[in-house]
């Protein structure tokens, strides 16, 4: 007998016939005698059109009347948007007593999952209600909202797009489960983008930590909060599909400690994100504290530095800095440099958004050499220009022209014969 | 300087663009100065959607595996359709926010509208956030979620179909409010039906006696529980359109305690109701005890008996006893009275639900007579045939042929000159 949190997102609920689906998964499960608490998403789309309507009604700004009344309106989106998760864990709860299994929803406020005051983003604070435990132990099925939460104002609160695979994370920790389901529509983590590379194998298990790099690399299978979350509680969770019956084979992929049987591996995964635009400030003074102004001048403009580089030629006493920031902030990143151009003291700016991060991890990287000779040579073969590399202990990312995406992709794949169990 | 709670029902919210509109109407009493709370529905058809899901998924019933998991989901209904209200005031708070209007959503729990375990039909008890009176004192707008609040044992509770009036009527008595302002699709209460009498008049005032009779014989503008709690803390409502613009002139009806004015009229108001069917018991025993038991053979299928009448005839120790139930209940009460037809002792049972209640109120016709020598004479005059009576203080109902409907709400319109102001 286990205790398990199970979480399924939009499209594993997205109507009454996937509801049905997912509460015959769970009603499983809790035959089968184990602890069960489910974590659920509003039924895909439904988040949408609530965000639409809250986006409509934004418009009616009353221009220079009021400006603080101009302000935010989070805290009444987290009201409205939280509906949808709302309905998902009753209707689910009705499914599985009409499958004979005692059922109840839980909504965030109930749980009750404290956080702090960031509306939209909410970060967790902690869970707090004892008698939820209770119920589980006595054999209740728990069908908790996710995404939601409340403020020590006693607002509702949500934790941002994705936030359900958080929720799940933080309900196991507080259930003290054995370990996290998190279903969804692929049926595990991948060696690679299997629409680009084919050959791409299902991982039977990863470590916390690759899997931290890779959500942050823009695999989108779990978001990057709960992947820490768990690993800072050595929290199992597995990522299975939540369209195989029930009671079939599916073993997913386990994101767990990292054991023996890994370290054999010395690469896990090739990740890749096209979310990525180049800066270049040209003939930058070279005196000290210049970078600092330029990542303190991002910094203000609440723009995220990624990889960066400095070329510096001796010669001129001036250095090109190259750095990457989110394709979408692209604009605002130029206009906050272009503002302190004269105060920070270089020539211009060049930009380049046609660009993509390619990235190998592997925590076998750690007590492998070679690894990136392998990676630049697998790419030079190719003809892949490299226009700006960073590292860590477990991964290696390069910045590339976007032409080159699959190409870099699946030869890496295959220099470090990830096709291969 | 008053402080007022308004409240829109469905139709008042159906989109945004109404949603629009009723914001204008709630800041301009914010900018007059007063101290507002308003109350909400759901958007007009969201509550039906919902209603769906849940029957739909209430027919996977698990046949005889476990009655009391087969049994009641009302707690699980109440979390789903209760989301309808919350999104609305959210919107609706924010529709205030972009005119310059501070104001916040405030839900069922938050505020806390206590209400009995009575899941799908509660009864409030209590509403005990203090912060909410101290928010509106502020200067906030309350935005209320009508409909819902919440249990002793922290779940979501509903009030039933129409219930937002009840939440508002609730939540004025809480704030201490001078009034309560109930926006509809009707700019008042009238004489009568004006699809039935174009001549219909809208009553400036009307006394609350006159509005819960007129409420519980079938006028639906306002739920029968929200005027009997505004009479017990004689709260004044007024009822008006929500079509208007704001600022347009528009009055209502407000029905308030009883006064020197309204006395002067002897009749208010002609009402009806096709929702009945007349039930005959024929030849039963003329022993002591006998109607009472019938009356408990109804108590005991939970249907409700309303007009009763008895005709006794001496010659042959029988009567027959002749009495109403809503027309949904007919089935269910002539079973009932077949199964215990020997052990009480009657002939047979006839039924007619092809039969209307009309029906006067006044509570002019305390101190005056000849009222129904006037309503018998109109209906006599027509040669409408009545088969049932039954009277109180304020008001004389009848029973006749559904074919005869409209005929006779005109003719007692007519007869007692409502027409006239």
């Amino acid at each position: 007998m286990a205790r398990i949190v199970m979480k399924f997102g939009g499209t594993s609920v997205a109507n009454l016939e996937r509801i049905r689906h997912v509460a015959d998964l769970v009603a499983a499960e809790a035959k089968a005698g184990h602890e069960v608490a489910v974590v659920v998403s509003a039924m895909s789309g439904e988040t949408n059109k609530l965000v639409a309507l809250v986006d409509d009604l934004d418009r009616d700004r009353v221009d220079g009347r009021n400006d603080t009344l101009g302000g935010s309106i989070d805290d009444e989106y987290d009201t409205i948007v939280s509906s949808g998760e709302q309905v998902t864990s009753g209707l689910l709860a009705i499914a599985l007593r009409r499958r004979g299994v005692r059922a109840r929803s839980w909504l965030g406020w109930q749980i009750a999952l404290k956080t702090d005051m960031a509306h939209g983003k909410a970060r967790i604070d902690a869970i707090e209600n004892p008698e939820l435990s209770a119920s589980v132990g006595d054999g209740n099925v728990a069908v908790v909202a996710g995404f939601q939460g409340i403020t020590e104002k006693g607002r509702i609160s949500t934790l941002g797009r994705g936030g359900s695979d958080t929720s799940a994370v933080a309900l196991a920790v507080a259930l003290k489960a054995d370990r996290c389901d998190i279903y969804t529509d692929v049926d595990g983590i991948y060696t690679t983008d299997p629409r680009i590379v084919p050959e791409a194998r299902r991982l039977n298990r990863i470590a916390f930590e690759e899997m931290l790099e890779l959500a942050s690399l823009g695999a989108k299978v779990l978001q990057v909060r709960s992947v820490e979350m768990a690993m800072n509680h050595k929290l199992p969770i597995r990522v299975l599909t939540s369209f195989a019956e029930a009671g079939a084979d599916n073993p997913g992929t386990l994101v767990c400690e990292e054991d023996a049987m890994m370290e054999e591996r010395v690469v896990s995964g090739v990740a890749y994100s096209r979310d990525e635009a180049q800066i270049t400030i040209l003939r930058l003074e070279d005196k000290p504290g210049m970078v600092a102004k330029v990542c303190k001048t991002m910094s203000d403009a609440n723009v995220i530095v990624d990889m960066i580089v400095q070329s510096i030629s001796k010669a001129e006493s001036a250095a090109n800095l190259t750095f990457t920031v989110g394709k979408r902030d692209l604009e605002k990143a130029q206009s906050a440099l272009e503002a302190v151009k004269d105060e920070i003291g270089f020539e211009g700016i060049t930009s380049d958004s046609n660009v993509t991060k390619v990235s190998i991890v592997g925590i076998g990287m750690r007590s492998h050499t070679g690894v990136a000779q392998t990676m630049f040579e697998a790419l030079a073969e190719r003809g892949i220009n490299v226009e700006v590399i960073a590292t860590s202990e477990i991964k290696i990312s390069v910045l590339i022209n976007a032409e080159y995406t699959e190409l870099a992709v699946r030869a890496l794949h295959s220099a470090f014969e990830l096709e291969v169990a």
